[in-house]
């Protein structure tokens, strides 16, 4: 396999963004991605498409097919590619991308990854979520993703391996850093009393618990990497990309406080890139709810069992502050989760700090960023490793 | 890239499966690919998996992890991706596999396709279907795919490519062939009248000249060539793969009587393979509609524009008949349509095939197969060569 590296990012403003379609949206996103990387669209000749729910929310299977037609590559025929795999959609989209360029079976590659959500009523938002649990045995049961994972929030706290104040630090560490990113949907700080005394929506978990509902799109733009260089000064190497599943529902796991795809994913990928969790300096991490980050930062490595509420609440995991910056972007919770977009979104983030183009949001000299990305509770979760050259 | 191989196949019964659900098919076909290939599951390290509406249908989205659960795979937490590209969903499936195997990311990959779709109403049906085709500017406006088929055979008929009887014999030769396959929907052939007269469904286009509603599920397994005899004697080769895009509107193409995804797929195909389109004996074409089986020919280079009606017409398409043995399983009209399982189920029938299995539908001492897989009017299409070894 040829290595590969990122030559080109971009993203639109996530938020409620009702004067666009998802059509322009998504070109906003990719025309973005390919003039950053200083091509021409007739250089691209491959796309990968992340998309939860458009058949839903639009009425519009096929983004392979739309995306290809709006970004003029239909005219060539362009091979394009949706994936869906609920929350982690746009990081399976990635993985597949990783893996066309890898191969030699592409060469130049457009990954994208769109949802169009807050022009939908509610009950159409929470069918489309609900529908990434298990449909027979939980959501047909009633349960709904946010109560599954309320459900391991309990047992989190059950197990003193949280604290409910621990938790909601997930949420406070999120805004803080959207507060810094122009593009974030919430930019705005809040304080852990605000996410302790939200409106309950399933509890323990309040709304300031749960990221919100979004429209956005994300791109990024893929070569081999021994080619980055004609392209461009600025690019960033693909270090590793793994993926891992788990059962739908969550009666099925031994345990329900650790995300056994989370785990295996970071492993491959900390083997594959040929590091350890140690030498991550920065990294996205699927927050929908808070309670999610927790089990992220240990089932990743980068903390042990009962730490990471610790790391949230004493704030190490803000920018300059501890080992490693969690979700500088502001995560889903702050700067805004359109489903689809919203892996994609992470190695966008990653990538910019990697290229040290991330402003206010800046870590300084990152060698390695990891991006983790999440479908249902943990039955597919996606890991990448970006390195700096 | 390594080259590829297929080493076990699988497949539901296709028809009116109310008895099953649509995890018990999907596994029933995923079992049986890989019992053929004489592995344990535990063999496997990716799946790959084709279905374009189980969110609308089942309203289970992440049907990646439905599966990788079902199979118990999931418990090794092995990496599982979905894919929708409309009626292409399997052929696209199939492809992102080979890609996986190919790059050497995966080794031993279970590649499955399926859809429940016969205990959904006519409504819920149309209008996953019709998502398909551009929802803005076709779908939008109460163009059904029916319609948009009929107003390429009108086409066709107009600028003198086929007649109406040619087109009709399109579904004749499905019909044909499908009595001869114990898996088939219809096992019943039809005459020329029949498809003549059957009831309109949208002018030229009558009943039968439309695949029926089914449920269904196809799987096969795939390892490096060079890993093949480990498993079985009856392997075959995957010579190729290719894909291409094109508009989602009928109305924005320069021509509506040849698919440019299907002539850039193929000339692909055949050029990786190494060989002519006069090397291929067997094809399953995409017959969603009977107009659609006359545009595959031609844009497949089996037959010269102008030719392909008159080869149904007079049974040169029928094994044994004529140069290439078309549709050999029943294809979409008479084996049966459900939606995601469709690439994948071509890929079985090509690979039994060139295995010599193939029973009452065995084409003679095949040496190179095709399956092409269509999604929309031709938005997506999906080429496939199979070669015996």
């Amino acid at each position: 396999m040829r290595d590969v590296a990122i030559i080109g990012v971009g993203v639109t403003k996530f938020g409620e963004n009702w004067n666009d379609s998802f059509r322009s949206i998504e070109i906003e996103a990719g025309m973005k991605a390919i003039a950053d990387a200083n091509l021409y669209g007739s250089e691209i000749d491959g796309l990968f498409i992340g998309n939860m729910s458009a058949g839903r929310f639009i009425n519009q299977k096929h983004i392979d097919a739309l995306i290809a037609d709006y970004s003029g590559m239909a005219t060539r025929n362009v091979p394009a590619t949706r994936v869906e795999a609920g929350g982690a959609s746009g990081g399976v989209a990635f993985g597949q991308a990783v893996m066309a360029v890898a191969s030699g079976l592409h060469n130049t590659v457009l990954v994208g990854g769109a949802e169009k959500m807050t022009d939908q009523d509610d009950s159409s938002i929470n069918n489309a979520m609900d529908a990434t649990a298990d449909a027979e045995w939980e959501a047909g049961m009633g349960l709904t993703l946010a109560s599954l994972y309320a459900m391991i929030a309990r047992r989190v706290i059950y197990e003193g391996i949280a604290t409910r104040e621990e938790i909601a630090s997930v949420a406070v560490n999120s805004h803080f850093h959207g507060a810094l990113n122009p593009a974030a949907q919430f930019k705005k700080a809040v304080p852990l009393e605000t996410v302790l005394k939200s409106s309950p929506v399933a509890e323990p978990l309040g709304m300031f618990d749960c990221a919100p509902v979004s429209d956005g799109a994300a791109a990024v733009v893929l070569c081999p990497l021994d080619e980055a260089k004609k392209h461009t000064d600025s690019y960033v190497k693909v270090a590793s990309f793994a993926q891992g599943s788990d059962t739908l529902a969550l009666f099925q796991r031994d345990s329900i406080t650790s995300f056994g795809a989370t785990v295996t994913a970071a492993r491959k990928a900390y083997e594959w890139a040929g590091i350890r969790a140690s030498d991550i300096s920065v990294a996205e991490i699927h927050d929908d709810y808070s309670i999610a980050g927790i089990l992220a930062l240990q089932d990743l490595g980068l903390y042990k069992k009962g730490e990471a509420g610790k790391a949230f609440l004493n704030g190490e995991t803000r920018i300059g502050e501890g080992k490693v910056a969690v979700n500088t972007s502001g995560g889903l919770k702050a700067r805004g989760y359109p489903i689809g977009a919203s892996g994609v979104a992470q190695i966008v983030e990653i990538a910019e700090q990697m290229r040290g183009r991330a402003d206010k949001r800046q870590v300084k000299d990152p060698k390695y960023g990891l991006a983790q990305s999440v479908g249902g509770t943990g039955s597919a979760v996606t890991v990448s490793i970006l390195e700096a050259v």
